[in-house]
């Protein structure tokens, strides 16, 4: 705990610094970008860096690396890369947010409406959601650039240039992965049916792959160990890994998205329920449904939901018995999870450690 | 000419492979993901590509290369960094039509519409504006990310790896600027009122200087010149090339914008007076107005107009003489551009096709 502590004060200072470096650089261009900045900056604090703690047991997974000692230049090497993976989350999630026409974001109104809102108090001129839409594109775009540059210096900075190659392979693989999987995901909300409860299955979790488990936990983990020169085995045992606590990971989010507590989540309550996702959770609550009420599910998911008619929902959910089933999968998943480090060719630390931050992906309550 | 057509082919080639290569590393992900992909390609299809030949240029002006020649490993590093502009290009591009609501490009329907088209189609369930938004974000995001990666493998294929670093360093300076001068351009655009004159002009010079001269002719002419392994000297006479002549092309542009055949820009007649942006043309038109015509001219200038008004706007800005002094800001900076080339430490035929080139920057239809 002490080091995740330390962990996230290096991330936060890191962003940090980038950010005061590139403000420096586009002093230029006048004052009035500054708020394009200074929203980067509000956006980029807190989180729960999940993908920069996965990156860096990664790279601890191969190398010795002291995570409560000075920042030498090998520790600087992977911080930079696990600030990358933080700075491309948070322009992912800006642009979700604009897709997903979701208003809150940790807590906050999201950077949308924050320029939406800039505009409306500056009693600008046009449409100021339009005007947020902008902002928020653009700052995305922004982020997306810096957190290449993060990966660039981390990647130049290691002597290996087989494993930078093998790290930027990962990364560039993960950035197509999670736009195609947002892609797939956005088409499914898009669909006027449910498809049959096998295909529908198979959609929901080629969804949860792409857009979450493999973005969320496996590319980070291979990221990392790839920079510190990780063996096919190794990376192998990695994903094997990965790829499971990143499903128990996804999985949690569907039920918080169902059934979390707004005040810890900082988003809406049902927040999945009003945007319609066909979430796992969701694909099997509908399967065990009598046709009737799977009608009625049906018609009310994807709507503008009132509190009533939300709880109504999670209740049909709880009781189809998919938060059992789901619950399950999570526990199966950190089981394969856990059963795949058991003799895997890594630092027995970094073993007990990806451990632990696997059982706190999959039981958060935020 | 010839040496241009071989180059635009080999561009288009390559970034035909570079899809392609995408296309197929992203089949696990099924076949619902394949109108993305195929939007990509018929995206960057045509165009200008000037940002391309100017990145071979500049190229170019340090080192041989036979554009006619065969596509040795140099010449395909060169044309790695070229396509990663125009793949840059195209994601900034959809980006900036959702911003200025552009419903066309290039002739054809803007991105966002076309995703837009793809929902209205099938009947699919909810907004089909909503939808388009989400497709044209979610595509440049895709094509930025490989707009990377094909700046990576020119950069990784350069053995000097100083020149490299610095390649890449103008390759991210060129995006952060563009990126902030595109907010900034957004941001003039809902002030309710015009600047004094002084002031405006500094600021829609600005917008024009970061936003399109730098971007479009400054940077690529210094990423192909970084590349070839250029001293200070040769950058910073490019570079007194490359701004002016950047300067130039925009101020073309705004001519354009307000005066083009739409048959020949592929974009709607007006296009710049319907969505008020405030260039250094509209600026410079408004200080010869008397007060009564130009409050007319500010009341019309981003509402939509009729074709009937673009004609009384396109007048006004004619009969205020604004159209000779951007012509002659157009000549003058053309010619203090190749002014600077003159004695350049550069190679001579370079010097020659650089030249050519800016005229065709400078003086082009579309």
């Amino acid at each position: 705990m002490q080091e995740t502590m330390r962990l996230a004060g290096l991330i936060q200072e890191r962003i940090g610094a980038t950010l005061t470096r590139h403000r420096e650089a586009l002093t230029p261009l006048g004052p009035d970008a500054l708020p394009l900045l200074d929203e980067a900056l509000g956006f980029l604090t807190g989180g729960k860096r999940f993908r920069a703690q996965f990156a860096v047991l990664g790279y601890r997974a191969v190398r010795e690396l002291d995570i409560d000692g000075d920042v030498t230049p090998e520790y600087a090497r992977i911080l930079d890369a696990a600030c990358a993976l933080e700075l491309f989350h948070a322009a992912a999630l800006i642009h979700d947010d604009v897709i997903d026409r979701s208003d809150t974001r940790r807590g906050r109104p999201s950077v949308h409406r924050l320029f939406g809102a800039l505009h409306r108090n500056a009693a600008w001129r046009g449409s100021a959601d339009h005007f947020g839409l902008a902002g928020a594109i653009l700052l995305g775009d922004l982020l997306q650039s810096w957190s290449d540059e993060l990966m660039q210096s981390a990647c130049d900075a290691t002597e290996d240039r087989a494993a930078a190659r093998r790290a930027r392979e990962h990364f560039n693989r993960m950035r197509s992965e999670v736009a195609v999987g947002q892609y797939l995901d956005v088409l499914e909300e898009q669909q006027p049916t449910f498809a049959d409860h096998e295909e529908q299955l198979e959609r929901s979790t080629r969804v949860l792959v792409y857009k979450s488990a493999k973005y969320s936990v496996e590319a980070p983990l291979l990221i990392g160990a790839a920079l510190a020169g990780a063996s096919p085995e190794t990376e192998e045992a990695l994903a094997d890994f990965g790829l499971p606590v990143g499903v128990a990971f996804q999985l949690r989010d569907d039920q918080l998205g169902v059934f979390g507590d707004p005040d810890i989540t900082g988003k809406p309550i049902g927040d999945d329920l009003i945007e319609g996702k066909r979430t796992v959770l969701v694909t099997l609550a509908r399967e065990n449904l009598p046709a009737t009420q799977r009608r009625i599910f049906d018609d009310l998911l994807g709507t503008d939901l009132d509190p009533e008619q939300v709880t109504i929902l999670q209740r049909t959910i709880r009781e189809s018995g998919a938060v059992e089933r789901v619950e399950d999968m999570i526990s199966r998943n950190v089981d394969r999870a856990i059963h795949a480090l058991a003799g895997a060719p890594i630092h027995p630390d970094a073993a007990a450690q990806l451990t632990q931050l696997s059982e706190r992906a999959a039981r958060r309550d935020a």
